[in-house]
C-alpha cells in the first residue's frame, strides 16, 4: 500500500483505470474520484474504479496523499493549481496529460511551497473513451514518462510519483518536458493525424475492400476529437516539426516511385522495416 | 469437394496458407505445390499444405483442375501465361496478386481458347512472409476481390473460382480490375507507404517511449520490401493518386493547426473518426 488515500481528478478512460489498478494492485485503500459530470462517476463507481466521488474539487482532495489529474491536457495546469493551493504541505500531484512543455510552463511560480508536482504521461490509451472502457490492466506493459523535478521537486518525491506509475504496472521512464513532447510529437501525435488522413480519403463504400493493414493503420483515427484537438494545440511545434520529417519521407517515397527506382524503393522501405523490426510484434 | 487435385504456383505466406485452407476444408482431395526454392515446398509439405511438391512447373500442374498462382505480384503474369500453356483445356487459373489491371493487361491476348483465368485477391496477408507463418484461417471473414471475366470467361467459371475462395472462407467482392486498383492504393497500397514513412522517421532509441497507437500504425511497415516495391511499382499510377489526396488531407490539417483553428482540427479529426468509426473495431 503507497497511499492510504488518492484523489483522481477527471475520471474517463485514463481516470478509471487508474481507480481500477490502484485498487486492483492494492496501491490505495481509498480512492476518490472529482469529475463535474456525475454520471461518469456513477459508472466508475458501479464499476469499482472509486470508493466514493463528487464534483467539488475542496471536498475531493481533502485527506489525500496524492492527487492524480487525468483531465483533458488543456485542463491539466489549470486544475493542477487548483489543487495545489487547496491541500496541505507534503501532498503529491501527477497528472496523465499526453503533452508536458505547455503545462509545466503554465503551472511554473504557481506552486506553494512544500506542495510537489511531478508531471507525468502513461503512454496508453484507446481510441475509446469514458470510464466504461478502463481497465485494471491499461498501464501493463507499458511506458509512463515521468518528467524530472521542474519545480525543484525532490528527488524522494519525484520516486514516490514514480513508484506509483508503476505499481499500475507500467515501466517508468525519466525525460524532461522538451525531450518528451518532442519525441511523443514524432511516437504518438503526428501518427494519429496521419491515421486520421488516411481514414479521412476513404470512401466508406470502399471499407468492404479494406484488410488488417488498414484496420491498424486508422484505428487511432476513433480517438476523440475534442481531446485529440487539444494535444495537438498543446504540441503544436513539436507535431508541426514530426509533420514536416514525414512529409519529407513520403516525397521520397513519391519521387522513387515516379521515377521507377525499384531499388530505391527497396531500400526506402527497408529504413522503415528495420525500425519497425526492432520494435518487435 | 470442389476439386479432386490443384496446384499452388509460389508457396509463401499467402500459397501455403491456401494449401493448408483448402485442406483443412475439404476443397480439394489432393493439393501439389510448385516453387523455385525447394526449402519453402519442404516447410510447406511438412506443415501439411502440400500432398505433394516439385519445383518444374509442367509437372507441378499435370492433373490439375485449378491452378492458383501465388507469386510475387510481378511474376503473376508471366506464370499465368506458362501455366496456361501447359494444361488441357478446360483448366481454371486464378492468382491472389495484389494488383490487376498491369496483370490482366500483361495477359490479355496469350491464353488459349478454353483454358479460363480469372483474377483475384484475397485480401488477407501477414507483415511476416513465408510458409512457415501461413495458416488455414488467413481467408476468414477477409474478403476476396474476383475480378470480373476480363479474358471472357463465362458467368459458370468465374462462380467456380469465386466458389472456391469463398470455401478457403473469405466474402467474394466482384470488381473489375480498374476499380480493384484504385480503391487498393487507397484501402492498402498508400496506408503501406503512409506506415512505412512513419517507422522511417522515428529514431530506434524513441521506441521504448511508444505505445499502441505507434505500433498499429506501423505494423504493416514490418512487411517484405520486395514485395512491397513490386506492388507499389504494379499499381504507380493509383498510389500516386490515392497519395496526393492523403497529402492534401494532410496538409489541411497543418494549416489547420498551425492557423490554431481548434474547431476546424475537431471537424478535420471527426471526417477521419466516421469513416473509422464505420468500420468498426
Amino acid at each position: 500500500m503507497l497511499f492510504e488515500q488518492i484523489t483522481i481528478v477527471g475520471v474517463g478512460l485514463i481516470g478509471g483505470s487508474v481507480g481500477l489498478a490502484a485498487k486492483a494492485r492494492g496501491v490505495a485503500a481509498r480512492v476518490v474520484g472529482v469529475d463535474r459530470d456525475p454520471s461518469a462517476l456513477a459508472i466508475a463507481r458501479r464499476l469499482g474504479a472509486l470508493d466514493s466521488c463528487c464534483t467539488g474539487l475542496a471536498e475531493g482532495v481533502a485527506g489525500s496523499g496524492l492527487v492524480v489529474v487525468c483531465t483533458p491536457v488543456d485542463r491539466v495546469a489549470e486544475v493542477v493549481v487548483a489543487v495545489a493551493a487547496l491541500v496541505p504541505p507534503g501532498t503529491l500531484l501527477t497528472d496523465a496529460g499526453s503533452t508536458k512543455a505547455a503545462i509545466v510552463a503554465a503551472v511554473r511560480g504557481r506552486l506553494p511551497v512544500g506542495v510537489d508536482y511531478v508531471p507525468a504521461h502513461p503512454l496508453a490509451g484507446s481510441e475509446k473513451s469514458g470510464p466504461e472502457h478502463g481497465s485494471a490492466e491499461l498501464f501493463v506493459n507499458r511506458a509512463t514518462a515521468v518528467v524530472m523535478s521542474p519545480f525543484g521537486a525532490d528527488w524522494g518525491r519525484t520516486l514516490a510519483v514514480g513508484r506509483f506509475w508503476e505499481a499500475l504496472g507500467s515501466r517508468v521512464v525519466l525525460m524532461n518536458a522538451e525531450e518528451h513532447d518532442r519525441v511523443l510529437g514524432f511516437t504518438s501525435h503526428m501518427p494519429h493525424a496521419v491515421a486520421s488522413a488516411v481514414a479521412g480519403v476513404t470512401h466508406s463504400d470502399w471499407l468492404r475492400v479494406t484488410a488488417g493493414g488498414f484496420r491498424d493503420v486508422t484505428r487511432i483515427a476513433a480517438g476523440d476529437p475534442k481531446l485529440w484537438a487539444a494535444i495537438f494545440e498543446a504540441n503544436k511545434g513539436c507535431v508541426l516539426s514530426a509533420l514536416s520529417a514525414f512529409t519529407n519521407q513520403l516525397e521520397q517515397f513519391r519521387a522513387l516511385l515516379t521515377a521507377g527506382d525499384r531499388a530505391g524503393l527497396e531500400r526506402w522501405l527497408t529504413e522503415g522495416k528495420q525500425v519497425r523490426d526492432a520494435l518487435g510484434t
